[in-house]
This record gives structure tokens, sequence and C-alpha cells, in this order.
């Protein structure tokens, strides 16, 4: 195990633990933790809601969940050297769940979880279909994930990190803070909203205190979107073997992580979210000097994926194109096209037994591919989202016998706000 | 070869062949050949635009492309015995370019083109930032793509048929051209425009003439748009060996299909458009009695992609968020997230002695994987675009001794409006 | 399609075409064909027995095959200023059936054969469990094969050339011809024979005629074995997309080939063979000067397979090892330990309803994997053979309720010797 | 995790353990762990030497290896209610080096190594060439592996236990011993031995002592070669996930595993060994009932391979036939065939600047593919043997520029007898 730098106490609270993190982004937050190019190190990391969802049959702890709160990151970690204008390179040498620890209350503890929030609270990709709150619980077994709230399927998973970056520069943050705060002024209402502001209430700055906690709270921005940094860019493909090149904005490049996803399908579509756990993350850092103009690489990842995600060969794939429910015609809108390929896929689950919300579980979860098919062909763009057959334990291909019939057991958890 | 039921000869005009096909969708335009299902046939297939594009160094042919008159189907086909309500199979036996042509005028004869529409034109994909005309030549040697215009990339091609479809019904005709008209209605002069509405003008509607020729081509849907009949969905996984299910419509179904593309990357992005070429398409088709109700396909194709995909293991990715280039914040939008996502792409490849123009046909040609990789993270989706690193002559992935240099040569045709 | 520079009229024999071909290996034979470094060109190939194998339900034209007349081969292709010590790169760009020709008489006419001869023809790799002749008809359907004779199974070709090759050299012919009749002088009586001597009985050595032939003929080599020119190496991954370089021996180079393979398991255990068929191959070639000791290829070919391979993704896999049926312990034999696991392939099978013979044929024409996997854990070597799971209609997995059991239905041909 | 069952200490020797393992199969070592059919557990596994090894540069502990110990086998684990005639299911969990111990003296703490031993000790596939003792030091970041030993290459491993299976009965036993013994009668003195027969000296039988203990390991078979309990198969795609079926021979099964590897090419032709490494596997078992006789496994282990191997898409591969390098002709003979196949991969390598012996250790340990391409074509077997381009930090395929030259450092350790 190469040394832990950012170890987590599965039995304390994020802020109850030897080093805190933080759950906001701001270049004032003080590195946490000093490395070198060339290093390599594990990270701990803690679920994303600090251990406030439980394996249980209940969604009330999704309805009710401590939104303020998330996400909370291990670091920042600063790699001596690095400077703004530099690439830094993050090798995944190696993601999972809580090493050692195949059981317990913790989510990464041998389980995680997949929840849709209602849309109050921010709902998912299909509030307008699922507007409660909803939850399912997957056990893993060595790679594989089943869930006592699914029947009939399994899967491996394709581990990631959900959120990983760099620390923003002061202006960077600005521009963060005045472009989201114009979007929420054009609808300062509206349920979901359209963006976070920056909330002092819940904010944690690792070793910030005092004066400086205030000043940075009230303009520390939320870690929900991703950004230029990276951040939360949910990016399923950031498997173990991926290396990523992040821009630098600050001194140390201040990199943090966090929100480690058992599995998830493209889009994340779920929102709350993968399977969520919290587990181990190891690195191996170095840098480009310059390479942000060497590269074009001005902001957002780029990186190269591992090579030994989860191989499936035959896939059933549905499309969808930028047309509403309703019947109305939408301009090259693939946001919508891929929701509707996501509901025509749910639609043809419900064939086969599955409730709809199960059938959307499944598409939150598993290692789905979702792509942007035509995105020119106007007014329509087409989307098209690709489910592996083999993760059914039966057959899901239409056929002239029609589809056979699973039992779909008691289902997916649900609480209505 | 099986019985090849809709000849072209490749030396006169899509409406000068032993069977004429059409370029609007209408239930009214007859079946020009059919078949029972369980039948194995040929069809040849003209290129989209019926020869107008030619293997030059010049892009004024694209610039000055007969917009009206695409695309030229092949088809209809009538199935016998299918009914609406029905799911017709249709497993793509084979596609390829021209056989036995392999030299000619005609794309399709050993060559195919990528153009970029002037934005007057409908623009591409990223026509702020190429507004003009733009056309590059693809070489086909066996599998494989080179272009003179654009150095040090060859690849796999991904062969398949842009466009396929079922005939829709006059209801179903109805509701695209109202839908449609209300989208242009909000922007009527809009450049490029929202929408396509019915032309008459160039209309080529199979068997059609006189009056019911007149009310129809009044009334034909033009095939830009993929729609809830399959039609111009641009999936580049439709490849050899794929099983399609098309809803039904009318009865016989009425198959029709064209727009051939050699290889494609996710999102056809450069519009005209992939590697396009005439060339075949040898089908099988079936009829599962009633599937639209049996499996809930209401509309949209879904399917079963075939085995035998160009396959490469190493990529580098990029990924976008949906912020404009002026900085602006929108609400997960993953167009554009997606827009940013390619334009990091062409960034990045600059620095390796590519111009912009010679990347974004890279973009267009070549297999790259576009996906939704976050689309619930308010307000920011995440797209992400990923090249096999196997299709350059070079390393083409960030290091510390800074980027390969090509010679990007005369570079790309272009002209201007 | 490039210049077919060797063409092959489908209603013909082998001798009575444009060209005549060989069916022996001899420096001496001229070349039929003259080409240029970077040249692209079609090769029209017979099928190996030249049409004596039909379409119908009989193994007699298996068991009266007409051994001393194969292969035959297309070529010598000379390609202009390769000398010996270069090494020929040859690309695959293409290989398929006789194009344009889906149905008739001649194998490559939309169909083909895996036979299996009897023991005193020479048997298979299990002739002592499968001593008589035996066939199967294959059903080409685009990239898929089936079989009237062995239910319950379609898979996508994996198309090749069985056999390419250069021509040798004298020095090299006579090394040959001495070392293969040493090796017969060891049992020279033996069923089926360890090798085959040189016989001018049914040669066949192109544009050679007079003394010349009947002196070649005494001499030449058999094609059976693949040898230090390549030749018949029966190599499954040799398909489109290939690129392969050949040591050269003689001016010119003097390429031939022939054998081509619809699909095949590794091994071409059946022997009689892969998925025979006639058809065409187009390739590009180009020569390395001095390219045998630049890269230290003084032997066999070296090669690139190409990419799209059919994709399975699941696999069923048996080992065996090397202790014969009998029980007897042979030390580190992995051509025994090969039949060992593809024996418990075919009990494994049975159990399925599968006559062995069924299971034999599969085994030899689906695109199996035969792997070395140990090869020096005295006494024992073990050797895998890998099935893929997608090409069977029913699960072949192993599970608690027990095998499935297809209808095996009339059969395989066999005759009796 | 799941519970430990068989947990070792990394500081003490192998006998030295709360249990005690087993060098050698006999059915009346007694189960030291009981499981029930449905458990998950891990256990912990000793790399095959006993930590003989060390990470150094020097290759006399591999001259002196301690042959007579190994493998130090884990086990034997009892299923509960497993009986003879039924089919034992292991899924591989996960398998890995030893967990949180990435660095210290014992393979496997971050670290393994690839050896060849001496001829006189049993020598490697390649003996003749490579008579001495050999050691190369692989040093793991996260997945992967490189060596300052062997420059220029990485590779992602492909980790699996090399040796895992079931107690034999009494009868089975007497099989293999009466065989083997006859082998060994047939050249008594051959250096290296044909096989080895029981040998009490260095026995470790579990919980067996005395009188008992001396009349089994008078008797117990080595652990070298598989047998029909699966044994040392030396599989190197028993990957995670893989599902794995055994035959049963005794209550309880009896399993044992051991001799992990970080990573092997097919054949693990160096034999001392592929990368071997101790560390822990996880399982999960279950039973049929019957299974051997259900689905025809009367003996080898039969499996279903896991789906996260490392992928690579692009291969050079290498051919060889059944000649020796004397020039004697061989009858089919697929080890001799596949020797000359690697044997032309080392020389091809030397050529970009490897020693022999760098390139020997790298087809030894690197996820190459060994395959038995034609086994029918008498007299000369064909064998092929592929390496993944991708695992070279250069250009490894031919050209026309020559070979790329790397730096071979101070190479390989070595030590002659």
């Amino acid at each position: 195990m190469p040394r832990n730098v950012f170890p987590l106490d599965s039995t304390r609270t994020f802020t109850d633990q030897q080093l805190t993190g933080h759950n906001r982004w701001h270049p004032d937050i003080p590195a946490q933790v000093h490395v070198k190019p060339g290093d390599t190190f594990r990270v701990d990391c803690r679920e994303w809601f600090d251990g406030a969802i439980h394996n249980d049959d209940s969604a009330d702890d999704i309805l009710n969940a401590p939104l303020a709160g998330v996400h909370v990151l291990s670091g920042p970690i600063a790699v001596d050297g690095a400077q703004p204008g530099d690439l830094l390179i993050v090798d995944i040498l190696d993601v999972g769940p809580i090493p050692q620890e195949d059981s317990g209350p913790l989510a990464g503890q041998g389980w995680g979880y997949t929840g849709v929030f209602a849309t109050r609270n921010g709902g998912g990709f299909l509030t307008e279909q699922f507007p409660d709150a909803y939850k399912v619980i997957w056990d893993f077994q060595g790679g594989t994930a089943t869930s006592r709230h699914v029947p009939g399927v399994s899967f491996t998973g394709i581990v990631h990190p959900g959120l990983m970056g760099t620390a923003p520069s002061p202006e960077l943050l600005g521009r963060w803070n005045a472009r989201e705060q114009a979007l929420i002024d054009t609808d300062p209402e509206r349920v979901p909203p359209l963006a976070l502001p920056p909330n002092p209430d819940s904010a944690i700055l690792g070793a910030l205190t005092g004066a400086d906690f205030d000043r940075a709270a009230a303009e520390a921005a939320r870690t929900a979107p991703p950004r230029e940094n990276g951040g939360n860019q949910d990016i399923k493909n950031l498997t173990k073997g991926s290396r990523v090149f992040y821009p630098v904005f600050v001194d140390g490049a201040n990199l943090s992580m966090g929100d480690l996803h058992f599995s998830q399908g493209d889009g994340e579509i779920t929102f709350c979210g993968a399977i969520e756990m919290g587990g181990f993350i190891d690195l191996h850092v170095d840098v480009i000097k310059g390479g942000m103009a060497t590269y074009g690489v001005s902001e957002n990842a780029i990186f190269v994926p591992g090579n030994t995600d989860p191989q499936y060969s035959e896939w059933i794939a549905f499309s969808g194109t930028s047309v509403t429910l309703d019947g109305e015609q939408r301009y090259l809108d693939s946001h919508l096209s891929y929701q509707r390929a996501c509901l025509h896929a749910i639609d043809y689950l419900t064939n086969f037994g599955y409730s709809p919300i199960q059938a959307y579980m499944i598409l939150g979860a598993a290692p789905i591919e979702g792509r942007l098919s035509g995105v020119v062909d106007i007014p329509n763009s087409c989307s098209t989202v690709y489910l592996p057959t083999g993760i059914f334990d039966f057959d899901v291909k239409p056929g002239k016998n029609g589809p056979h019939r699973i039992d779909p057991g008691p289902g997916v958890p649900h609480s209505v706000a």
C-alpha cells in the first residue's frame, strides 16, 4: 500500500478526523498534505453524504439528505513546484471501496447506494417522471454489484472517482460565482434551482478558521458542478489505470477528490447518484511545466482512460430525439434527446416486469453508455443509450416469443416529500 | 450476393435509374419493391448529394451543394404483412462502398468526402468557429481511410447507413410538420434555420406523379432530422451485423435508406458529413407482430449493434461543460458541453501542427466516441470526446518533451460564401 | 475494387482459367503476375479442393476427396525489385467469399463446408475418436454462419486466408524435402502418414511445361504444412486489416495464396478444415529492403493482426493436460494437452444434446481460442480452449438447473471408408 | 473485506503461521478451514518459494532455490456437503498482492520476480538457449509492472492464481504416481528430469504429524504439474471475476491454492515463473450436486474468465513450426512450434537493443497470447505468439526506417551453476 497521506476512520465523521477536508472550492483553503512530483500515495475518501445514507429499505434518508454539506472532499494536496500554467499529471493507480471493511454502516463497507432526489432537492435527470425520493442498496461481491431492490441484474462495477480537481484561482472563482449567479437570477425561485450559490451553512474549509473561514465560506464555490478545474465530472471511465491532466491555477495545484463510485452509467442520471461509496484512491502525480500553453489546455481535464474497464460485447441500444414528451419540437437539444433515449429504455424494461423506477436505477448504476450520435441534423439531435445485455439474468433482446417476465419483488424504497 | 432489389447505375443520376427512390418522407410514396419476412436482399444507395461533390481540391461544390435535393434514398421497400403496431426487424448483413468500382467520379468509388457547410447552408456543430465551406477527400484502401488533406492520420472505417427508416403515417407526418413549423415560427429568419419545412422544389417522390405528387410534395417531410421512424439518426454503430427494430406506421412498413458513411465520429459534427459515399447494403427483414405494444416501442429505433466495429484500446479524451466561449453559464446544456469538449480536442491537436479545420475534420470522420458523462450536476453538464490514439502516426498523448509536430501540408480546401 | 490481377471464373476448373495457378511450392514456377511495391490489387482464390466438395448431405465427397490436388493456389505474384533478404509487406485489405455470387455449386457462393477426413486420408486432430469422413455445410448470411447440420449455433466469421507465402529458394526447398523425407522414413507405412512427399501426380505448376514441369514436379513441395515461407499457417487472425511480413527467398518474392476460410477455430482441428470457401483477397504490397537481417526475421511470417475481428466478451473454457486417454503420462506435450482440452469441450457439449461430431465441428469452425497456458510444469503442459458463449442460442454455462437440451436434428453427414 | 479464513503474517515463514498449509497433494491432509456453499471469504497466499527470492540484483537465489519446498499452498478448505461427483463452483472475487504492504522483503510487497531456472533445476521452456539462472525484479505501481532490469516496457498486470485445485482421491493419487513414475523410468537420469516423484524431504502436509505424516509424505504428489484436480494450471486468464468449476474427488472438496501471479504470458515460459508474488484471493464457493456427471466434467477445471482483463488492441505476432533449430522435422509438435515462435520473437526484439534474456523475460511476464494456430497440417504444427505493442515505450513494429534502439542498461542478473 502506498503511504496513506489522507487517512480516514470509518467510525468518525468527516470533521472529526486526523485531517479535515473540505466541501467547497476556494483558493485559500490551505493544503493539508504536501507531496512531490513523482510521488505515489493513498488518499481515503468519505462517501459524499458523510454517512447520512443507510443500508436499509427506506428512502427517508435520501428525502432528508444534508444537501448543503456535499461533497466531502479529501485534500487539498499540494504538489511541490506546481505552478499556474502547468499541467498536473494524476495517475489513478487504484481505486476501490474501503479496504478491509467488508461490512458496516458506512457506504463503502461492502455496499453502496443509488438515490434519486425529490424534485425539491434537485431531482434527477428524469425528475418529471420520478418526482419523489428513491433509494436502492447495492451489495458488492468482489467487483460485482447486485441489489435486493432490483432483481435479475448483476454487473461488474466500473470504479472511479466522481470528483477530482485542482483549486481555482481567485480570478477563476470570481468568474464562477458571477456566471452562476447570473443564471440563477434568470429564475431565482425555480424548483429545482438552476444553480447553487455559495452557502456558508455547512461549509467545511479544512484548516481555515475565524475571519478567514467566514470570508472564504461566503464566496467558496459549491462542488456540485464540474468546472474548469475538473471537479464533479462524473466521468465513469476515470478508472484504475487512467492518467488525467489537470490545469493548475494556484501554486501547488491543490488537488482534492471524493465522491467515489463503485459503478455508474453515463450521465449519472439518477443524480444521487451513481453507486455511492467511501473508499480509497491510490495516486501518482507529476508535473508538465508550462503544459497548459504547450498543449493548449486552458481548462477542463484531459485524460487517457485505463484499460481494465469491464468488457461487454453485446448491447441493446435505444435512441431519442429532441422532441418533448408533450410533442414540442426543440432545436438540437442533446440533453433532451438523451432523456428521451433513457425513457425509451425504461419503457422497454417495464415489459420485462421491472417497475419504471427499477429500470431507472439500472440506467443510473450499471455501466451503460450514453452517446451523442447526431448533433447537427436540424432540428433533432439524436442521442443513444447502450445497455450491456450480459448484466441481465435473462435474454433482454426482443424476440418473437415476447419478453421474459421477472418477479420485481418488493421494489424500490420510495419516500414522498 | 443477395438479390439486388434496388440496383443503381453509378453513371446515371438518381432520377435516371431503373427504380426511382425519394428524398422526402410521405406515406403516399408507393413502395418500389416488395419483399417478404425472412427475405435477404441487397439495396444500392446513392451518396446523399447524388454526385454533386467531387474528388478535387476545392470546396466550391460544398458551398453550392444542392441542399433541397437531399437525401436521395433507396426505397420504399414494402414488407409483406407488416402492419402498423408491428416491429420491423432489419438485420444489416453487410454495408460498404460501391462494389467492384474502386475508382471513378462518384463518392463511393474508392473515395468519400467530409464537408462542412457554410453557416448560411446550415453550418456544422461548430459553425461559429468554422463559418465557411470546407471539404476533405478520403481515400479508401480496404477498410482504412486516409486523406491528402489531413496528414498523419489513418483509421479503420466504421461503415454504416446514416439514414434508414420506415414511412410515417399521415397522422405522424402531420405531427412532424406542425411541431417543426412551430419551432421555425419562433425565429423564421434565423441563419442557419431552426428547421426545414416541406419544400416541393427538388422533391423526388418515387413513382408519384401529377396531382398526387403535387399534394404530397407540399407536405412531405424533409429527411434531415431523425424522427420517430428512425430516419437520419447518424448512429455510427449501426454497422455490419447490427439488428435494428423499427416501429411500423403504415402497411408494409415501407422501409427506405441511404446516406451511407464509410466512417463517422459520434455526432457527425461536420454535418456534411461523416465520410459520405454511395454503396450497397445487404439486409434481412422480419416482423414481430404487435411488437410495438409488446416491447413498449412506440417510436424511434432500438437496436443491437454488430460485433466487428474497429477495436482501439487507447484513447485520449477531452471534457467540456455547459459554459459558452463567452463565459456565459447555461443550464445543463449537453449540446454545448459536447461543443466545448470538441473545441478542446481541436485546440489540443493544433499544438501538433494541425490547422483547426484539419482537427475538426478528424473529429467528424474518425471513429471518435462522444459521451454524455454528467447530465445532472447543476448547472453544468459534462460531455466527453474520446479519440483513439492509434489513428495517429505519432504519439498524440501529452508528455514532458512537448508535442510532435506534423507537416500540415496544403491543408483543407476552403470556400468563402 | 482494386485491379483483379488473378481473376477466376467460378464456372471453370482451376486449370481452365485465364491464368493457371499452382498446387506445389517450387522456385521455378514462373510468376504469373507482376506488381510493384506500393500496388494494390485483387486476387481471386479457388476453394482448396477446386469444387470437389458439394452443398449436400453426404460426406462421400470428403471420403473421396482428391487429396493429391491440394491446395489450388493463386500466383505466383512477383513484386518488382524484391530480392532475397528483403521483407515483403503484405496488407490484407479485404478478404471474403466470391463477390456477387450468393448461391451456386461452388463453395464460396454463399456457403462453405467443414470436413473431417477419414483416418486413411489424414484424419483430423481427433482422428482416434472420429475415424470416418464427415461434412457440415455452413450458410453465410452477411458475416454470419449457420448450419442445417449443427442447430443452435451461429457466429460471426473470422475471415482469413489459410495459406499465403513466398516461393522457396532451391536451397530451402532442398532442406524441406530432406527433413520431411527423413521423418517419413521413420515410419513409412504409417496411417495417416507422417508427412507428404513430392508427388508429380496431380501437380499443377502454373506455366511450367515439358521437361521443366517434370523435373520440378518431382521435387516440388506439397502445400499442406506451414514452413519458413509462411504457407499453410491456418492462422485465423490474419483477417482484414492485417499486415504480414514475409521473408523473401527468390527474386520477386513470388507470393501465392489460397485456402480461404470464412471462419476457423484455433488449430483448424477438423483439418478439412475451417469453413472452406473460394473468394477474393485484396492486397497491398511493399518491400523493406534487407529487412530480414534488419529485423532478425530469417523464417516464418510475422504479422500485425487487423482490428475488426468479431468481438465476444464471455467465454467458457476447458483445460487439458498431456496425459493420454489411456492414462499414459507424456512429457510436456502441448499437442496432446490441446487434444484433451478439445475432447473435454466436446464431452461437455454432448450434455446439451449435441452429438460428439457436431461438437467437434463447432470447435473446428467457430472462432474459438486455443491457448498454450502452461508449457513448463513438468510433466504436464496445460492447454486451454475458449468457446464464445454468445454463439449458442441458449445458455451454455453450467448451472444448478442442469443443461438446456437442444434437438440435434438429423446431424452430421457421415461416410465410412 | 471478506472474512480471512487463512491469514498469513508476512514476517513469518510458511510453517510458522496460525494455520499451516501444504506443499504436496494428498487426500489425507486434513482441512484447515471449513466453509459452506454460498460463503465468501479471503485466503492469504504465500509466494511459492516462501520468501527465498529477494529484491536484489543477483540471481544466486534462483540458482539455489529450495525446489523441494514448492508450492506453499493455502488450504485445504473444506466446503460443507461437497461430495465426490459434485462440481465445486469457485468465484474469484478479487486477487492481488499483499494488501496494505507496499514495500518489504517479501515478494508481493509492492514487487515480484520472474526467474529462469538453471537447466539442472528444471530450466525453462527455452533452457537450451538459456541454461543458467536469471532473475528480473518487477515493481508494481497500481496495476502496472515495470522493471529496472528490462527498460522500455510497462504493462498492466493480468493478476491470477497460478495454482488452485481440489484434493485427489486415494485412487486418483495412485494413478498420478504410477503414470509419472512410468515416465521417469524411461529416462531416470535426465536433466532436467521428466517428472518429479514424491519427496518426503521438505514436505509440508498441514496438520498431519507422526506416522500419518510419514506415510502421506512418501506418496504425496508434487505440486508442479497441473492434473485432473486443476492444480498448477498457470492459466493467465483466471483473473478477478472468473468462475471456475472443479471436479470434487473427496468429501468437502478440500480446495487449496497459491502461486499468485501479478502477470504472466501464455505458457509461463520462464518457469520461475510468471511475476511471482504473495498476496490475497477472495473467493465465493458453491456446489452443483452431481455436476460431474450432469456436465460431463470428469477431470480438469472448466471456467468462465472474468471481464476486466487488460485490453490491448494492437499486437505484433510471431509464428513457428515444428522444426528444430537443428533443422530436424518433428511431427505435429505444438510444443516445439511454440518454442520456435517464442525464439522468433526474442530474435526480433534483440534488434531493438534488448539482450536475448531481456526479451525472454518480457515474454514470460507480460500478457502475451500463445495460440495453437494450426495443429493438423502434417508434419508441421503452427503456433503463434502475440505481443501487445502498447507495452513498449517505442514503436515495436517493423518499418522502413529500421528499429528504434533502446539502452538495455545493466541487464538481467545472471548466475552460472
